[in-house]
């Protein structure tokens, strides 16, 4: 059932009156017929014990699908509500790594109680992974893959799917390791299926396998199955063991949050993973209010430039009424060339051999635009600001100088833009934390200063 | 193999010294193992006539995974160097969604011989799928899946996918159809696994299937992808029948343009698809002057209100000073404010229903950035300015002007930046197109309004 807006609201509806009604085994039937990840949206406009009630009318598989698409908060009070055997049952239905992904969020009693009801064997298993350091591959690796041996048939390979296929997350990639539990090749139920029931895996199996290790960043993994069209990644430990594999809906996860992160970066927020309306106001004032203030003590600098050039201001005080748009053009320019960078690198598409090839370009984009703007600009002052709008103090020189500082900046900027996302990738810091934001405060006192110069120099004040 | 760069050089050598010394059946097991995705990169790193030898030592359904993998002018070189046959043999071991993005790319005459040199089952698919419209559901879809009857057994499907499975893009999802095509079911090759020969697929597929329509944007199409964590999803044209299928390693690349796109437009760029090293200087231009020219003209406002306050200005020089602070620390607050609601909107966390929500919670925001940011003003202009930078002129009257200013600019840039975006997406307009430059610019304005207000308020002048 694809879920449009309005028929919604007309399911929520036929809910609610339904659990007026007590009609539980409509209400079953209803909810049988939802996907899981609708159901979890459905729950968000539901009160908590009704919520409950309608979880325990879920089939069990349904009911773990639904749980894991649930936000933190609904999780922590079905749980609450749940008896020892309920809870019991959803999380033999969860895979792994979801497991393990509710245990990080909620509090310690709740942990505690999860860990009492699972068998020693997965304990040992979450125990493993919740080791692992937060934004690795193994923090969103599952433990549940198929594996086989090369001397496998391919009969054997389906006896072995069918016996132990139904707990895995993903059967459709199988691995094929040896003895000591080392990666030797992979294969696909595709394949399987193409070939004779006596062929055996190391006579079709892939062997030049693509892996990450435990450590590695997740963002790595994720760009791996992103590159190479991956429904799965195995991940392998120090010793270069099998440990686990990665999903790629897990890596579509990762994407975009590296996205979001991305994006609150470049406009001088602290990376937040929560959703918007989830975020409490003091949670979201923290992550926005750190570069604000940094960004504006910075503009000290502009402060003191403007200062120091008091007199050629009063001097001449309509050179004033340019300077938001002068600093604004720069900010814009160096903007654009950070962020074009600043996705380029992420995308993989440039690294740091490349900074001459960018500098080269960005100074010839820079050249254009400053002059195509520059070119317009001391048209418009002329005819717009100085006739129409009457700004009679404005001269041919002031326009120039206007104009030649356009030019200068925005090449400046380009520069600048493109540069200093590189440079933050070679020092290994993140290049999104050049944010435009920063680029901008630069700019403006790099702008005041092109346009003072030029001030003094063409118009001897 | 994982190509760490290093390898990576090394590989390239070793290439080109076999490749001089004509050892080809060695470069031939060499490149055998090589991912195709891999390939690609490498054959960047070599000059045409070179590739043109290299890519026919590769065995026949790695050149056409590799051939997927190189940019559209490799591409179309290789084109121009295959025989007919060999152009025969790369096009048959593609799959159809793949065939049309390349055609689509080429010129005309490389399209007839593509279309010439395909039978004619595949160039009536080819002509259907080119008629979708740009960016639709349609244009993204391959018409190769494997459908079942509902009556099919497990041996039958089975039967179905060993024989026809080895053309299909993914095989995993099967889809259940009536005799008018009508897309009634779907299971999975791991569902067949887990069920005995005998069993019929009615009796276990899922009949709340979840789809999209030909003509639905293809980002809806990705974000149900990601969303119900499909490995496919069914498209069905204006009559229902399904016509074809969307893989996940499609949508991750339609989730990825779109960030681009969101992060281009953000920043005040039309957004380009090429990467970054491929657009040429024009093409570059071109997408970033239209936003530069049109805020340039936009800050007339801003040089109106200066000039309008000039006799103010002279009269208290000082607080020329204080402009691109102000407006600076604006336009962040603002900017921040509409990346993180354009996020939310393009993540579907908000839409419109929320937008009181969201101002009553970006007001209180608000007003702690700006008290915060006001209270560290008022200390540093007094102290740091004042005293430290020796501007006398800064009275504790002028330091309050400052200091308000800014608590009610950025409340001001608070609700600016959050109901801007979500106006244009009850518009119809991409809410992304609200950039930064763009609020800052309005904000720049406001910003200075308030500020001249309050002067005359509190300094008389």
């Amino acid at each position: 059932m694809n879920l449009k807006k309005l028929e919604f609201e007309k399911l929520i509806e036929q809910i609610s009156t339904l659990y007026r009604e007590k009609k539980y085994s409509q209400l079953k039937s209803i909810l049988a017929d939802i996907n899981p990840t609708d159901i979890a949206v459905l729950f968000d406009e539901f009160p908590n014990e009704q919520r409950i009630l309608l979880f325990r009318l879920l089939p069990k598989e349904e009911a773990a699908e639904t749980f894991v698409e649930l936000d933190g908060e609904t999780q922590e009070a079905l749980i609450h509500a749940f008896s020892d055997t309920e809870l019991r049952e959803v999380i033999d239905e969860l895979y792994l790594d979801d497991t393990v992904d509710i245990i990080e969020e909620m509090p310690a009693t709740i942990v505690k109680r999860i860990l009492r009801n699972t068998d020693a064997q997965t304990r040992k298993s979450i125990n493993t992974l919740l080791k692992y350091p937060e934004d690795s591959a193994g923090s969103i690796m599952t433990p549940e893959f198929v594996d086989l041996k090369k001397d496998n048939t391919v009969e054997d390979a389906f006896k072995r799917i069918r016996r132990t296929g139904v707990d895995k997350e993903t059967i459709y990639t199988c691995y094929v390791t040896d003895s000591s539990r080392h990666l030797i090749g992979v294969t696909t139920v595709k394949e399987l299926l193409l070939h004779d029931y006596g062929d055996k895996i190391e006579e079709f199996m892939e062997t030049n396998t693509i892996f990450v290790n435990t450590h590695d960043d997740k963002e790595i993994a994720a760009n791996f199955l992103d590159k190479y069209n991956f429904l799965a990644l195995p991940v392998v430990d120090m010793e270069n063991r099998l440990v686990g594999i990665i999903t790629v809906d897990d890596a579509i996860d990762v994407l975009q949050e590296e996205n979001t992160e991305d994006i609150q970066k470049m406009h001088a927020i602290m990376p937040n993973e929560k959703p918007y309306l989830k975020t409490g106001i003091f949670e979201t004032w923290k992550s926005r209010i750190t570069w604000l203030l940094f960004l504006m003590i910075s503009a000290t600098f502009t402060s003191m430039i403007l200062n120091a050039f008091e007199d050629k201001l009063s001097a001449l005080i309509v050179l004033t009424s340019f300077v938001p748009m002068l600093t604004g053009t720069s900010g814009n320019s160096g903007g654009q060339a950070s962020a074009v960078i600043i996705r380029a690198l992420s995308l993989k598409e440039i690294d740091f051999k490349d900074i001459f090839k960018v500098i080269w370009k960005e100074f010839r984009v820079g050249v254009l635009c400053g002059i195509t703007l520059a070119a317009v600009n001391f048209v418009k002052i002329w005819f717009v600001d100085r006739t129409l709008l009457g700004m009679s103090a404005i001269t041919i020189q002031v326009d120039l100088v206007i104009s030649l500082t356009l030019i200068i900046e925005i090449i400046f900027a380009k520069m600048v833009g493109c540069v200093f996302p590189i440079l933050a990738k070679k020092m290994k810091l993140d290049p999104a934390v050049i944010s435009s934001p920063f680029i901008t405060t630069v700019m403006d006192a790099l702008s005041l200063l092109i346009y003072f110069w030029l001030a003094t120099m063409i118009l001897h004040i």
